[in-house]
């Protein structure tokens, strides 16, 4: 499929204000991968399917981690994560997308994971940072990404697991896993 | 070997100011097990070992990690937790002690674990908030204490979750786990 024909097969899954935040995410991850030389079609790509299956019913999304072996602890875990590791599959099953980069990208854009590659990091970011988000620590974590991928990274994975233990909900543990790796990464920079 | 003996024991492995801590979780972990329904007399004798080998030089430790199959992970983490699997170690070999209970008390009263029994959690507790401990954030858990073990070590794990955070340290692993898991429990009892 091309671009255009992918961007309205997205646009027929969201609501508008998902599918604006989504070219925004795009936009965004682009210019990351322009700064920090990730591949800008692949950041691209993944931007724009990143949410594709954002609003799919619970049940749907819960049935494609059973059918195609996706990890199953996800299902004890906040249903937020799921449309990630789904819409990875998704966009493979019902668009054609195959590149397994990004399709990566776009598995651990919620989450994150050790040994993120560049392009999962650049999308992982764009999503937090792009213009329309706002909440606390945002425009601290935007500053950063105008220099540093890992730190900023870093910043957005502290944030998320300090939010959900404020508000009491689990943390997935491969978030963890993510933040101790991206860490020990700007550690070992600091320290150089 | 008896109390007293075992007192003696770990009096000479600590500095002094360290060997009144061990009193006071001891203390505090009777008081607790009281509280809670554990039993008093593996709390105490839990208290009295948990930092047996503390003050054992890193290379010792790091020698029985790898001697004792002990979780080859620890090697990647803070050396404060190794004291906790060691010890568990170290005092059945030096010092005879074989209850099972007594030694996971030991053992998982740093990082915590899911499924946390009730001695387990009374000891981790104790360290937490034995009356010489002063960091921000304890006089609420010594006070939620006072009436839920749940809910007292959910906040314990919580607020060392964020501390480490906040000073950019790695998050073991089977801490997230014990928080998520005693998360769930909390949450449980709340809906019920």
């Amino acid at each position: 499929m091309e671009r255009e024909a992918l961007l309205q097969a997205v646009e027929k899954e969201l609501p508008r204000s998902r599918f604006e935040h989504t070219l925004r995410v795009a936009e965004t991850a682009v210019r990351l991968a322009d700064r920090f030389g990730a591949d800008k079609e692949k950041a691209d790509l993944a931007g724009i399917l990143h949410d594709y299956c954002k609003y799919w019913p619970d049940e749907r999304m819960r049935d494609w981690i059973i059918r195609h072996h996706l990890p199953s602890d996800l299902l004890d875990y906040n249903k937020e994560l799921w449309h990630a590791p789904v819409g990875a599959e998704a966009v493979r099953e019902c668009l054609g997308v195959t590149d397994p980069e990004v399709l990566d990208a776009i598995r651990y854009h919620t989450t994150g994971r050790p040994n993120m590659t560049r392009l999962e990091q650049v999308v992982f970011l764009a999503d937090y940072i792009e213009p329309g988000r706002r909440f606390p620590g945002v425009d601290e974590v935007r500053a950063v990404a105008e220099s540093d991928l890992d730190r900023a990274v870093l910043m957005a994975l502290d944030n998320t697991i300090r939010f959900l233990i404020d508000r009491g909900q689990k943390v997935y543990p491969l978030t963890l896993l993510a933040r101790n790796d991206v860490l020990e990464r700007v550690s070992g920079k600091n320290s150089s």
